[in-house]
């Protein structure tokens, strides 16, 4: 019964998470998310109070909470700023191709239109960057004249707006390589010494 | 006449951008506009063919055509990345303060809900941005690693993204403080010769 729960509850998330990644908010119905996931509408209403709670479920699946991503923030094997950017990729590659992380972010972005209180990855995502940083500065590889928490916020706002504008503007195919071209603008002022081959 | 019909739209034009920025264009109603400008709805279908009319109608005004910040733009006394820099902070002040900058701002954020296809002023600024940095290049000022277009089109999305993340977060107050952290993470890895305090 607890197993048959939990599987039912996967189900209308992920038929909802589809839907709402594809349509939005607005045009997802709870009739097309049962009919997408062969559950009845009352089903809906039982496991998660509607469309609304639905919506809140999908963005606190993936989208706000990130403990997919968790694993390779904490390698320590790993040098703190090449860590960094590989999460930059990770989050980046979920955005574009993970149906429920992208569910999240969209509903996220209509979050206007729904009438309930949708949480959200970035103060997550700054603190995790404000870690990093710091270990970085500990280990003389960040730029002295950078305050790591100043510097995690500006990094995760920009970094999301461009994952979302590149979207928007281009389609999900080239984030990876918009992303690149980022972190060529970004990542020389992060380091303490940027390597440059111009430099004398 | 003529004169009366140019004020008759810039009145709905203002009491639309009014209600679009604070509520949004779910929210917003051909009455409601009607309402705050004191004309009728009628003159409403008149002049802009509608809700969906006049929501295009207000991107297109500021938000997507950019005409006020052409002066700045177009100041050669000015070093480009001096200009490119000063530009930002004169689009994050329209964004944050002018209302109908800011109407089209949101209107194109909920564009998936309208039922009209919206401009929008990334691919100028882009533009701008890339002449820029192509002047700044030509005249030494720009790390010779960088190709002005491909860092036109990253600066700009992640700079947007930083004002409307800071924005939906924070609030209005703060975007020129966390724009000046995100110059900071930036502007040394634009700039030839990044100076630098601990550099010896």
């Amino acid at each position: 019964m607890q197993e048959r729960a939990k599987e039912t509850r996967r189900s209308l998330l992920e038929a909802a998470a589809h839907l709402f990644a594809e349509q939005g908010y607005a045009a997802t119905s709870v009739n097309g998310i049962s009919a997408r996931s062969g559950r009845t509408s009352g089903a809906i209403y039982f496991h998660y109070e509607g469309k609304e709670g639905i919506a809140v479920a999908v963005v606190q699946s993936r989208f706000a909470t990130w403990s997919q991503l968790a694993a390779r923030y904490a390698d320590d094997s790993v040098p703190p700023l090449e860590r960094l950017v590989a999460l930059s990729y990770d989050i980046a590659h979920a955005l574009a191709e993970d149906p429920v992380t992208r569910a999240g972010a969209r509903l996220w972005a209509e979050r206007a239109t729904i009438n309930a209180s949708l949480p959200h990855p970035f103060a997550l995502w700054s603190a995790a960057a404000t870690r990093l940083l710091a270990q970085a500065r500990l280990t003389g590889h960040l730029n002295a004249h950078l305050r790591p928490a100043r510097t995690a916020r500006a990094l995760v706002r920009a970094f999301f707006g461009l994952c979302a504008l590149t979207e928007a503007l281009e389609g999900t195919a080239v984030v990876t390589e918009r992303l690149t071209d980022w972190w060529h603008l970004t990542l020389p002022s992060l380091q303490s010494q940027p390597v440059r081959e111009d430099s004398q």
